[in-house]
């Protein structure tokens, strides 16, 4: 596979076999280029629990042939409501339900971040991408004719290196020096079968995603694969992150920052597991997502908090984007990368940033306290429930890529 | 006038002529009671500038008859607009027209304190109300059949005495020891001849009462005297304040404050006195006015921020109040004081306490930066703008004491 030679081993190489990473590979190879996937680990495989999938990305699956099968496996929640974890008012809620479908064109799904990833496993198979794991890429060296790929002391050769290396990515550092930047919150999560719960700890309204917010913390609850599993998050501030303490967020923190909460958020944090945690970081907007062949994509080009629940979302939207670009782009059977990348930089780069700037104030409208959330739970009750303008600009469909005319 | 062998000079003294005071005196005399009014400065006169009457508070004067000649030394303001002071826009406001005033059955009308002053001293000397100016009282002592108050070495005799001397009462000592609660906020002011205003610091709308909201600071600004005067008001919260500084509040703390609010704002600073200002204190509502033949009325009471614009208001709903309750317990030509103070405590402690931590809250909704204000900002816009339901517990009448039969 090695190509001293300067010959091409895979036309692209896709970095990170995550959500995004799957998803680009499986786009780009559906568009007809010949695709290999590079992952670390030594299978395709997700932690975390569960994800939700909204409309902007859903009409992608759809596109792709894959939103039967994510439906299938998942859960199509009825509402989103939001209650002040305090007082258990619910404030507001989202219809989830046909109208809503109508109005995007795709259903909301949540499902288990495995149970996607499989899906796409299968997709790329499908299109025959090539899926390699243990391969832990040290650097990417590039040139005129294209990039060559470091995996310990093997080499790849490739046309076009795409960076979905996530939060962390190694690759973007020459892009960006900067670490990401921690928001002193963190996340636990839990994903239990519901048949094995106690019954008080299964919520009232499975058929929602429930989300409770609080002063400094909320918990979200919704029923994945069918109904079987019970999927809980619960976010917190850390005090000792706040004081500059190295160690923070641990489950002595969790429950003190939730110790006012109601009846209901008390129990839902019995279905947390509670010997892994999740410290909650984005970065600021970036311009440069390309240097030279390698261009980053997904959390890789533009992470996000979750607040917005937009980070898989985005990442699929990218993939999309990317292949509609390399397919107006593409001539005589090769594609004019460097104009493909421009053309996806530009049109994902505003759209992005503002998913990322708005998923910080959504966190920080969620966790308010005193005359703020005052304000905020008074907005929230008043707002009419078919009002769906907030989200249109996220859900709605505005490409600013033309559809292919094939 | 010395009661030394236990006679009584007057039925009632009033401490303080300033508008809770006089109105007391009004009302009570009104009712039949010989009343006699201590004012510790040599004439009846108010520091300060604009006033604002609410239909609460203008039913009352309509009553005593005083309605059309303070309509006709004021302004009808069309509206009550609030615009955010940074971006200048306006984001909602409350029609104070003929609907508004059907609604609660008198007018919204904005005037001079000392126009309202004058008003009420020509009411008072009508139904024969003792006026005394150069009147420091120093003590006020009460036994089983009445109460002595101390002049210097002066005493009065009197059957009751209505302890009208403000926010930093003398009398209220004894029921609470406790000094007024700073907030850190000062005010200055400016009512100046709109003739004499170089035309760009008249404002656009002289018709409205217009108030400007600020991070930590607010500017508002109607017109008085049939349109004659422009008054302005500018209030912020003094970091020297926050600091802990003895010296706080000053022109430029002022002018640091409402550095980053538009260019409208900045006219309005112009049109302020600079050479005396008005630190802001309130106190937290307690249960207790009356210490035997002594009371607590107005803000010797139940002192409110301002931000309600309902001090003086509140203290003619007093005066109304106390008559009332006079008048129902009132038998052969005299009155059982002690069943009176009591039903008047009855009936205002808990609406005033109301109004005094709304008022609290008020200000805080007014001040909030960030997220809170985009909160804020966004509630207020989307408000309805026929929506009277958040002012009708105030300007509605909802006295708990029926109207007399007679």
């Amino acid at each position: 596979v090695t190509g001293v030679d300067g010959s091409v081993d895979t036309e692209v190489v896709v970095v990170g076999g995550g959500i995004g990473g799957l998803a680009t590979a499986f786009a780009l190879a559906s568009e007809g280029r010949a695709v290999r996937v590079l992952e670390r680990a030594s299978e395709f495989t997700e932690v975390g629990a569960g994800l939700q999938m909204a409309p902007n990305a859903t009409r992608v699956l759809a596109r792709w042939g894959m939103l039967d099968r994510v439906v299938d496996v998942g859960v199509r929640p009825r509402r989103l409501a939001f209650l002040d974890a305090l007082s258990g008012e619910e404030l507001t809620s989202l219809d989830l339900g046909e109208g809503f479908r109508e109005r995007y064109g795709a259903p909301y799904v949540v499902l288990h971040r495995t149970d996607l990833l499989q899906v796409l496993v299968d997709g790329c198979r499908d299109v025959g991408v090539e899926l390699v794991t243990d391969s832990d890429v040290s650097a990417v060296h590039h040139d005129e004719g294209g990039a060559t790929v470091m995996v310990g002391d093997r080499r790849v050769r490739a046309e076009v290196v795409v960076a979905a290396d996530g939060l962390r990515s190694m690759l973007r550092e020459r892009l960006d020096p900067t670490p990401p930047v921690a928001s002193g919150y963190v996340a636990y999560r839990g994903a239990l079968a519901v048949s094995e719960l106690p019954p008080e700890q299964v919520p009232p309204d499975l058929d929602d995603v429930v989300v409770h917010l609080g002063p400094g913390c909320h918990l979200v609850q919704y029923a994945l694969r069918r109904g079987e599993i019970l999927n809980t998050v619960a976010v917190f501030e850390s005090p000792a992150f706040g004081r500059g303490e190295a160690e923070w967020g641990g489950p002595d923190e969790l429950d003190a920052a939730f110790a006012g909460a109601g009846p209901r958020v008390q129990r839902g944090l019995a279905s947390l597991w509670r010997d892994r945690r999740w410290p909650m970081s984005d970065r600021l907007p970036i311009d440069r997502w390309v240097d030279g062949r390698m261009m980053l994509t997904g959390d890789a080009a533009h992470p996000m908090l979750q607040y917005l629940a937009q980070g898989a979302c985005q990442a699929i939207e990218d993939a999309a984007c990317l292949a509609d670009a390399v397919g107006r782009t593409g001539a005589d059977g090769g594609v004019d990368w460097s104009t493909a990348l421009t053309m996806f930089v530009e049109s994902r780069q505003p759209r992005t940033a503002r998913v990322q700037t708005t998923a910080r104030t959504w966190g920080e409208i969620w966790h308010v306290d005193g005359v703020a959330r005052m304000l905020r739970n008074e907005l929230f009750r008043t707002r009419r429930l078919d009002d769906y303008t907030h989200v249109d600009w996220l859900y709605g469909d505005q490409s600013p890529i033309p559809p292919r005319t094939t």
